[in-house]
């Protein structure tokens, strides 16, 4: 049994990261911090956990002292510190927040208005999108858990993109979130009121996450990618689906498309290609590790239309952490995440 | 006051109509009809009419002999017939169904299955969208009242078709519906373990309002415009919000671009362009008969992003139906539709 | 045309007031403050108010000055001081927080931890529900607009009550309310992910609502009432539902009762009892000031069960008031107030 | 690996149950039928299932042929013949609907409007409430998996009844249920428009569960107990929270009771009794087997209040039924039932 932590276990990452990691059967969680609710209980925190664990949150050096590998769920900035402090004592890291998602530090500052703390950290540190960077993950002390609008676009374009299938300049992507996105923090925009009913783009052309989508497609393509990305906010709990728009390049059929996809995924146990005619929707992969994807064109037939959808706070957040995890751990990557999603 | 009337009166689009008629302060409702409901009292299928009306569900016959102006709101291919007896009497009509918003008979064959009736009759037709086809519809016999996503798209490229600014071979329009679009007949689709916490896209590029918005645009901007459509069904139950994609054909600033909305749209009522950087919403246009746009541009400023929202059921049907009638019966275009939107 | 001015204008209370007042026909709003939001036009922090009105912000001693009927919408135990000021001008005040509702100083601090400022400015108010006081609330000075449980309540229950025909130790009061009922302040409770898809009891068997709810069922029955009440929290934006449990003291029949109901609320325009075998529900009432009532007994016909809802907004707070206002200034009680319920 | 199957596996619990099963770690879901969908593949029906397994629509004489253990999801009136056959194959069978819930046919008759076929086979069923038959229902060959209502009724009062701690004529019962409760089957009622931004009271005072409920009540009381019950349609997917008063005969002190329930319940493994002065809410048992139970009483101490809250789908239904299959293969009571509440 490995021995596994969480620096920041009561914000939304953190206590589904706890959930998920409870009924994992071959790691143990040995100690949780939370600067918020430094020495209480976590079941008195969270109800779901009454009669299940007693744990009580500590300080992070004592869940890197205590551990093997730690996740760091915590807002923007604050991960690199402990990600050092554990790399000194030769522990690994799974960081759920944005510190080692981006390689530019240009980037990272335009973006997230801070530098990098140590830029030699961030050389070591792996993107971890298991569908593409498995073998490097393995073997990695840093991984930087991917942004849940990057997962759902990436996973959707990855068939195109390796084999260089879409135009690369004009890349639509219109994207709907889950509340859970936002976190445990109050905002009008989260107040019950505000948002149920209500329907609202946010951060239009400009999100944070838009860097890491064209540096990660990029990659992928080999060639640079730009991207129009707008997400919106929706009045679930859980789920991002994205509606992606693009040209191919060669009047590729859509079942041909199909084929490709079908290929590039059947290996892929989280990834799963619905049949022509048929349309992912959120409630399919709601609280599961599963991504599923659909494909589509318009009546005229010259622009392919891709759905794509995922769990933001499993494939999107902890389920995505803990696939990294079997990864480094040499356990089968399906470990602890082969929940079905319930149909309703 | 006038004496105005329903065919259908009990379905979603015929209800709210009903609803709104009642406060309308110069006409009187003077015959209702309902398949579904003949003989029975409205109020004793909507509860919400207890002690308000006594009106009781006819003939569709006797409905268009009581009344000067007649409002259909029946599944499509079930209006002609009435609008022809209608016209015989030298009554007014106004469709809130399909049946007359397509000029062409062969895009009517080819997304309706279905052939015109009388094809003299849609010569006799306006297309009912105030903002555009004002004057015609004045002294117009026959209104074809605009669908609810061709209204949302309409209004907010109008500005810019109008003056030629935009390339028209990619317009992309990515569009999400309340509930009641799909209407008071049940389906799984609707059904509320179904749809709650869920999101759905449907009929993605094929929507049956595709011709309708290309015919609109195309003649709004006097030539072809070609678009690609994704609606999708949001879990809540009023309002569209269309993220529509785009680009400029001359560099164009932002700030150009919205004094040429706000200069565009200064006398109309229901038109609100937002100030720069907020973000139009469906909670400020629910229950109201306004239509919010707000306009946007992605961080690399080569891409045109326009919001616009209205309540699918007022500016969407019910609303732009009465807003048509005020047009005809010469009062003001907001008599009985100064709502404002709730708060919550 | 009458001037009103509401101090406290963008809470949840405040802003649904200042909606309903903006299209009633015979006052206008000549003046609104706001402590949030001091100066700023208020178009700007509700959308649905642009190109709708041009009001500023400013202090609650303008709004006193310039308006001879005053709305305050205010947490407790900061609208006294404001009663006074506008009862030395002669002008009349509608409060709609909790300041005036309670008659003995006792319970007020008992239950809200504050002593009053001026027992005598007590003695002068009136509890503003119509149906109940009608007459001394004509000639009243200070209104104090009841709570949104005691209105559903009390509604329920004085037919029965007038008439001393149930047993007055158990009464059991279930009630539901949606979340609007908490305001716009921030709070865990009210986190869009947190409400969502969950139903939460709170404050059970101690909510500030009983010692009001007790006060006036005693004040209609002529005797001491004592109630259980157990307030939940809806996953919706507005309504509240009670489910009362009592036992009538002489077998009556519920078709007697039924009777009994019908000709007590004959001619009150906002109160519906709804037909025998029909069951009040909380949309029927939505976005109206109407209450709705419906009548049951269980199988073993040993117990009266009784179903109330209304708006929480409206009758239970905004529509009252003006219910209220209308009264002072002797308009139909139902003026601005004709709104019916949308059908979804 | 026992070998178990599901009649009816296509409705909303008997797909809850597949979905469970199919990763319980000692049980292999060996076939299925659906009356619906014959023939069919089961992910082709519901999507969360693609790659996940490969079952075909069957007979139901198929299911009973090739599995230990069935179980039955029927609409009542359809399980007992399957019943027969299955113990005349020495299989035994788990039923999810009422045929077997009732012990007096007449009651059956009164409330379900159908004779018992085979009134034998009835006296060989249990009633499948673990925590009252645990030992029963090991050896038995017919369980009656309780209705949802039921089970959160009955635990919530059995530590009361067991030690004759209340007044047994005067339990008033208010329960909320989310919409899956109502199943696959389309109705107005769950209509999303409907029942979305609405609460509905239905069936008052006459609920099918109401036998059911006096039959354990009093069973568990060694007395008769009459109970007036009121149950709610709430706007969610999932759970049941029951709000139940009640007189305790002796003046016993909240804290007393409070340790009479941990005392009760300490071994149960599903049974969480919360400390006092916090409140069981639905979203703390949402997705799991578990039932959370506390205690209040109103201001004046002389009415206990108790909150009860499961998962109608789980505990109330599907979970049950496994905990069921647990007791009659010898497994542990909580093997693949140990998922713990996501926390949102």
């Amino acid at each position: 049994m490995s021995k596994v932590g969480i620096i920041g276990a009561t914000g939304y990452v953190g206590i589904e990261l706890l959930r998920l990691l409870l009924t994992h059967p071959l790691v143990t969680v040995e100690a949780i911090s939370s600067s918020s609710f430094k020495g209480e209980e976590i079941a008195s925190i969270y109800k779901i956990l009454i009669n299940k664990i007693n744990l009580i949150c500590e300080n992070p050096e004592n869940v890197i002292e205590k551990c093997d590998v730690i996740f760091t769920a915590l807002p923007h900035g604050l991960s690199e510190k402990f990600a050092l402090k554990a790399l000194e004592r030769k522990k690994k890291i799974i960081d759920l927040g944005a510190d080692f998602r981006l390689d530019s530090e240009k980037d990272y500052q335009q973006w997230y208005g801070k530098n990098f703390i140590n830029s030699d950290l961030h050389k070591l540190s792996v993107y971890g999108l298991p569908e593409l960077n498995r073998k490097k993950i393995k073997n990695c002390s840093i991984i930087a858990n991917p942004g849940c609008y990057p997962t759902s676009i990436a996973l959707a374009l990855m068939p195109l993109l390796k084999n260089s299938l879409i135009k690369t300049n004009n890349v639509i992507i219109d994207s709907k979130s889950g509340a859970t996105g936002a976190g445990r923090g109050l905002s009008l925009k989260s107040h019950y009121p505000e948002l149920n009913e209500n329907f609202v783009p946010y951060n239009i052309g400009c999100h944070r996450h838009t860097p890491e989508i064209e540096q990660t497609l990029s990659s992928i393509a080999g060639e640079s990618i730009e991207v129009t990305f707008t997400p919106h906010l929706l009045p679930i709990n859980r789920g991002i689906l994205s509606t992606i728009y693009c040209e191919t390049k060669n009047n590729l059929s859509l079942k041909s498309i199909h084929q490709i996809y079908d290929e590039f995924y059947k290996n892929e146990k989280f990834l799963q290609v619905l049949p022509l005619n048929t349309t992912a929707e959120i409630k399919n992969v709601k609280y599961s590790n599963n991504c599923q994807i659909s494909l589509h064109e318009n009546y005229r037939k010259n622009k392919l239309i891709i759905i794509s959808t995922i769990d933001n706070m499993i494939k999107g957040a902890a389920g995505q952490a803990i696939q990294n995890l079997n990864l480094i751990l040499g356990l089968n990557e399906d470990c602890g995440l082969n929940m079905i999603s319930p149909p309703f």
